[in-house]
């Protein structure tokens, strides 16, 4: 158990009315407790009350004893909706997890587990939000990976070589760097593929003068990396150049903007006001970032409609981009730690615009 | 839209007492319209109800259009709660897929979206449960694949290999095949690993007279194959052969004895009684199979608790296993399709023991 984050999420129940909650997605556990499985469709779930916590688990789970201040354990044949439900206190309300499913909240809600049910999952997804110092270590050392890694990608780019070639050999190129895997599937975008932001890597042979995107991250025990470089393969032309530098200035630009009380929201438009002034306003056609930590994508997202401030140990990505159709895709994306007066940006991979030579 | 398959769910969902369900399963949501995606956190419904289907689609998801009577969009920015409560009955009870999340129920509960909500995912899966002859040819294919995918894997058993080695080429191997992915994290197991039945592929390298377990499937159009061989690499002993000979004899028992009409449990205890004949019954830990189709897993296991009876077009595993922690595990697993009186097995590789030559 992690007493100071199991505090922090009574705190944050407290100021929502809430003595109970029950969670159930598995890094939350993680987070709280240092014990995780993956459940598959088994129940698994931690309860926390003002002065206990209790994780449910499936006998054909790894033992979960001492990580918490009672297990209650369960066979495949048992229903777990009882066990829970004698856990609760009947006449309060349940906060629970927005990932329960209804295939346990309906029986309990039916069983008069509780008073009521009400989403409670931002109580933890606020402590997660904020980093500590041991999270931030393993945030900075898993993008540090991810520089390196970039460079390694940056020296496939030779000619003949496919999307799917470079992005099947990366987490081998992951693990010899000490991480244990990727954070999300590896974006490997060639040409025009880049202008589709969630293209898959594909057997879209290299040819001479492509772009080349990359967008990749790796976990560093349990902790995410997300960076992306856009390369050329030849002499830029002078339109392509203009994209480029668009997206680098927005992505600095917001960067050096974020502090403690300025909002997501300001950060989006810092970006996107640069990248609409150049014309191209139509082509940025998502989020500015993301939080991340435990997962690629945490809740809190860098948008124009968050206008809550960012505050100090958040870490989030900056990833403007611009995707004309057919024609070019660009984006440059950072992670950073918001720190007491600004940000440490945690890739230090260059952002200047790179010409690979083809071998 | 699979408008035979709509018919049956609405017949199941009629038995139920149901007018009106709300499936938010992908596969599901497949399996009928045609169309799936992956929603990640936005929401993504097949409202069925006795005269018409709805999808609830993100823009930012591929176009349904064509794929439900309506397809109702929105953006992130959106609420898709009211969205989908103007298309209830307020007055009626309201299907819903078990893997509908908190995130969403409450507030459709909340709103008085409907008079109350009650689980159905068993009207769709019942559906799935029994395959048509398209899916029965898709299941034989991703069968036949797996077949030739336990071939080349029993050519890579070589001193000094490593299990991780082995399992992170299938996937090529799957390709080049035609599959399009894997159904499940493939298992490779050397040794006194394979007696954990859920053991990952490490960085163990193989020694000579090692037995090797695999257990691994492919998806070929969106449908799932699953197979288990135990090898040998070296002359076995007695008591390896005893085990090996005793988990064979369980396979093809249960095999023998499947036809409409005889349950799951019956199945199930075939082979049980077995192995605890033979005095390994406690090394037998898990149910003997499982349903499979567009996922590895269906509802619907083959198990001693599962009493109904199987039905023609019904396609599952049958998987014995005995496992002596630190000594020895092995399991034999086909996966077969209940025919009119029988069953039609769908994978060929040999069950008899057999003896890799290591290069």
């Amino acid at each position: 158990m992690n007493e100071q984050r199991i505090r922090t999420v009574r705190s944050n129940l407290a100021e929502m009315g809430l003595k109970q909650a029950l969670f159930c997605d598995p890094t939350s556990i993680w987070y709280l407790t240092g014990y995780t499985t993956e459940p598959y469709e088994r129940f698994f779930g931690l309860l926390v009350t003002a002065d206990r916590t209790v994780l449910f688990c499936n006998n054909l789970f790894p033992d979960a004893t001492g990580h918490a201040d009672k297990v209650v354990t369960f066979n495949d044949t048992d229903d777990p909706v009882p066990l829970v439900a004698a856990e609760l206190d009947a006449a309060a309300l349940l906060g629970v997890d927005k990932d329960l499913t209804a295939r346990w909240l309906l029986p309990l809600m039916d069983a008069g587990a509780a008073a009521g049910c009400k989403l409670a999952s931002k109580a933890v997804d606020d402590a997660r939000s904020s980093k500590d110092e041991e999270e931030k270590d393993l945030m900075r050392r898993a993008s540090a990976i991810n520089d390196q890694a970039m460079a390694w990608l940056a020296a496939q780019v030779k000619v003949g070589v496919t999307e799917h070639s470079i992005a099947e050999r990366l987490l081998g190129e992951y693990r010899s760097l000490g991480a244990e895997d990727h954070s999300f599937t590896p974006i490997v975008s060639f040409g025009a593929n880049a202008a589709d932001p969630h293209h898959e890597p594909d057997e879209t042979v290299l040819a001479p003068g492509d772009m080349v995107l990359f967008d990749v991250g790796c976990k560093y025990q349990h902790y995410c990396s997300d960076m992306t470089r856009t390369f050329f393969t030849a002499e830029p032309t002078e339109r392509q150049l203009l994209v480029y530098n668009t997206v680098k200035q927005a992505n600095e630009a917001a960067e050096a903007i974020v502090r403690p009380g300025v909002t997501f929201a300001q950060i989006d438009l810092t970006a996107r006001h640069i990248i609409e002034e150049a014309g191209f306003g139509q082509y940025f056609t998502h989020r500015l970032g993301h939080q991340i930590g435990l997962v690629d994508h945490e809740p809190g997202d860098v948008s124009s409609t968050h206008d809550e401030p960012v505050r100090e140990g958040q870490i989030f990505s900056i990833e403007p981009g611009i995707y004309i159709p057919g024609e070019i895709g660009v984006r440059i994306e950072d992670l950073l730690i918001v720190t007491a007066d600004g940000c440490e940006v945690l890739n230090s991979y260059p952002h200047d615009a790179t010409v690979l030579p083809l071998a």
